[in-house]
């Protein structure tokens, strides 16, 4: 199974302070760019593989998806999600389930959209779990997903520095040896699988799909003027969104 | 026009003593991970955009492409080119043009094969090359290319260095800051436009092609046995490769 570091207190204490636990999409400064190449879900049918505290579910319900599965390794998410789910929402089409995506099975052409929020970089088994997605989808159906950029998860050591002058800089290397990276991220011994980006972009191709967009995100100008802080993400993408149809 | 820096004396002079300039493309270390993506080409016409010495012209040409234009902005570029092509060869299809790549006119469907080697990454007005690629191409031709990453050209100083223990990092800033990069390399000043991976990509879709393969180029454990020096290309890539067709 894969790591399930979600249902360890310690890490799951920390998630739940993120913005993007507390404030749900809006506080993922990313989501503006990703809820782009989202197709109209009005009566589609969405499957979402990690999806945490079910924000995103909740939002393709009120965008009129008529049958929403979120599917999460871990316990304490799904507990979440249900929670902050009312019950006429629940009969709205929103249902929760816990699955290892490692080892995930769907029906075949069950889904118009797959969707998938920072998860995809910790599975090992990724040919599987493309080749599962893409076999659920059907014909022309969407797939769309953001995961850790490769610069982000790459370096042995993955934090900024400063060189002589003071300039920020991000220390990059082991950007082609892919396998395990263990970080301590919220919690200690968090294990990512880190890929390149043509590795991610060529699994796509080789399982069936054609890709329609890839974006290392970053911030606009407005949110830069709203959150300095961000200014790091120019500097280095931490995130990778893609787009790509079956 | 495209900055012509190999017309100029200084840096000619060093660009004609690389490996890949004395040995052609097996002084090349990413040329078989290129050649692989390289459909076959008897009988195919094919268009090199930034052909420098001509050694790929050459090579389309043993392969049996029936139709070979060499396309560089340098008169000593193609000066050398067409010294290093018998009379014979030149009866045999290969024809060398001056142009401006920022201005480049191809007729339409007139090729099954465009191919450029680290010359895209020199080009401002890319959508326009990108656009007049496409219609040069028949449907279903190839469009295959080798550029600087995105990684290589971003930062501030693009050089490696190390960290407090010894451990060899590439100083990646300004990844998101598209633009031009003014850079040492050879001869002072040289010019190359910075543009994400994602931005290549898109810019691809978007003129209609669809993408076949990505591939950040790092050498092999036979090439790294044989050129240890290469191992700096597994701690960041130098080089993408990208096949798309029309």
């Amino acid at each position: 199974m894969t790591q399930n570091i979600y249902d360890t207190a310690e890490f799951f204490e920390a998630y739940s302070q993120m913005a993007r636990s507390v404030h749900g999409l809006d506080g993922a400064p990313e989501w503006p760019a990703l809820r782009a190449l989202i197709p109209p879900l009005q009566g589609r049918r969405v499957v979402d593989l990690g999806c945490g505290f079910g924000w995103f579910c909740r939002w393709a319900q009120a965008q009129g998806a008529s049958e929403i599965l979120g599917l999460d390794v871990s316990q304490n998410m799904l507990d979440r999600a249900r929670g902050g789910t009312p019950a006429s929402a629940a009969a709205g089409g929103i249902v929760y389930q816990r699955a290892d995506l490692e080892q995930l099975q769907l029906p075949p052409a069950a889904y118009d959209l797959a969707y998938s929020s920072l998860t995809l970089h910790y599975i090992e088994r990724l040919a599987e779990l493309f080749a599962t997605v893409h076999q659920a989808l059907v014909p022309g159906g969407h797939f769309v997903f953001s995961a850790e950029h490769p610069i982000y998860t790459a370096p042995a050591s993955p934090a900024f520095v400063q060189d002589a002058s003071g300039r920020r800089m991000w220390p990059l290397n082991q950007y082609a040896v892919q396998g395990p990276r263990t970080t301590d991220w919220l919690a200690k011994g968090v294990i990512k699988q880190h890929r390149t980006l043509g590795a991610y972009l060529n699994l796509l191709i080789q399982t069936g799909f054609t890709i329609t967009h890839v974006q290392e995100w970053a911030p606009t100008q407005e949110q830069l003027a709203a959150q300095p802080a961000l200014a790091e993400e120019r500097d280095r993408p931490m995130m990778v969104l893609v787009a790509a149809t079956r």
